[in-house]
């Protein structure tokens, strides 16, 4: 079916991100079927919903758009005649996600998409569990918190169908404002999480040898690095700096890039208890650790407003 | 002399570190003196001063600020009984920066720092030829621009004066409205490059590899991490996602980020003729080489007001 037509979405798992994706759907018009066996689980996403719908209206919402849009089902059995799109975040475990996924592929029309938010476990490995229809299912990897940042990694595994399915895929995450990415080959991490990782191994090894505190290191992100990667690219960028050509610039000031790299594996950051215990040591010294709540609250407040700055200009993306 | 009562400064070099030093010493009220001996350096830094003179009286004018408070000089030989801090932005050759410093050194005023601009030559390399007083040179290397971008890497040598040159340093540009940190050994690209480098090299590994096109890959930046980063340090985000602890977050992510980690040593970008000559060839196909000047005002012109936001809240730093 066409994306324009999808009215239904079933989420399946409420938790930090299952609660997101329900908030950030609703915002956007849709209806909403939310399954959770946890106890609590209905009650904690009424109150994040609430919590969070503030901050949705504030961002904007669609025409349609109903906090209360949505209902909480034991099972998912009886309403497979109206879902229209499929968004899983149950629990990181293969096994399980091979028996639900077979379940849903069993249960689902033909078109409809069965998407995971998963991070980590790639689709390839229980859309094999799919006897009908694998070639609907895919990862679609939001970002934390799924209705504030925009980002969508889509992963399809190598029988997901390319021609329609992902470019309906993509479509879909683009009408709810979100920007998908498509991630061409599974790789462990996908592509933000190795991109974060990159950076924090690198940060582990450099505060542990005691080259520069943890606060410091924050600072040079916030105060460079980050100022101009929510903005642009580092491809952008790297245009941009040399003079319009990326093959310049990677041509003059690669070479000091890998050099730089080289020396980052000699020094880099072993992952044993001895060294996580002294890292930590170094870290506490100067990261604190009281009104994160507060900080991350400010935070989300700067955050809708630079994203708003960004979406109010014409070059930036 | 304490920071305070640093009046007159010397920008040795006029590229575009040097000339951009000058805007803001002198949007900070203070006196300039300035020597390069390119053709046309004079005239090239006039009419820079002159086109950035306008976003530096919009982030705010000190007392005293005057865009014309400066003086050209071919040599500073009879300046420097006025001169209370150096800034040099020289060529990055060793044997230059040598001979330049050794000659500052023998020249300024005992109490007088001499910084380098350096991004690649660590200041031990030259402050051995100083023969009164080695212990007061050091880098203080900015991010570009620096007259927008609030970084400064200070990186003392071994011999540098921990008890009072770097406090005074690190006051000076404080008062200038940088953010200094403090490198406390010498690494090879700083912290700032270093980390910069973590990801590119990735970048370039997953683009050439086919795993995301470099347009996608730049949206991973710009639509999630960077957001983040912008307004928060890895260390922070860290102890937030723990749920206050950032030895939680290690404890139970740090593995899967060594995985990655592991993963991406596999694949590590080699910087071969052929490799860069076939990133460049993908990088080009999605990566606009046009208008890119447009595309840099409207960035720092949001830029500004990201630096606003972040400026007035009290608990982002």
């Amino acid at each position: 079916m066409p994306t324009t037509e999808i009215k239904t979405v079933a989420v399946i798992g409420t938790g930090v991100i299952g609660a997101s994706w329900t908030a950030l759907l609703l915002a956007r018009g849709l209806r909403v079927l939310v399954t959770d066996p946890a106890p609590d689980a209905e009650k904690n996403l009424g109150a994040y919903l609430k919590a969070q719908w503030l901050t949705l209206t504030e961002m904007g919402l669609s025409e349609g758009a109903s906090l209360s849009n949505y209902n909480f089902v034991d099972s998912l059995d009886d309403h497979f005649d109206v879902i229209d799109f499929i968004q899983e975040n149950g629990p990181e475990r293969v096994e399980f996600k091979r028996t639900l996924f077979a379940y849903l592929d069993e249960k689902a029309r033909p078109d409809v998409i069965i998407a995971s938010s998963s991070s980590g476990i790639p689709s390839s490995q229980y859309a094999s569990a799919c006897r009908n229809h694998p070639e609907r299912v895919l990862v679609g990897h939001p970002f934390n918190p799924p209705h504030l940042i925009p980002l969508v990694e889509v992963v399809p595994h190598g029988a997901t169908d390319r021609e329609s399915v992902v470019p309906r895929v993509m479509e879909f995450y683009k009408s709810l404002g979100k920007k998908p990415v498509l991630i061409q080959q599974e790789t462990p991490g996908f592509v933000v999480n190795r991109l974060q990782a990159a950076v924090l191994m690198e940060a582990y090894s450099l505060v542990r040898r005691g080259v520069i505190s943890a606060a410091d290191l924050d600072t040079t992100m916030t105060a460079s690095l980050g100022l101009r990667w929510a903005l642009n690219g580092p491809f952008v960028l790297n245009a941009m700096a040399g003079g319009g050509s990326f093959l310049h610039f990677l041509e003059h000031l690669g070479p000091a890039a890998k050099s730089w790299h080289d020396d980052m594996q000699k020094h880099a950051f072993e992952m044993t208890p001895k060294a996580i215990e002294e890292l930590n040591r170094s870290v506490e010294t100067t990261i604190p650790t009281t009104d994160l709540n507060a900080l991350q609250q400010e935070r989300d407040r700067v955050l809708l407003r630079l994203m708003d700055l960004k979406e109010k200009s014409t070059l930036l993306k």
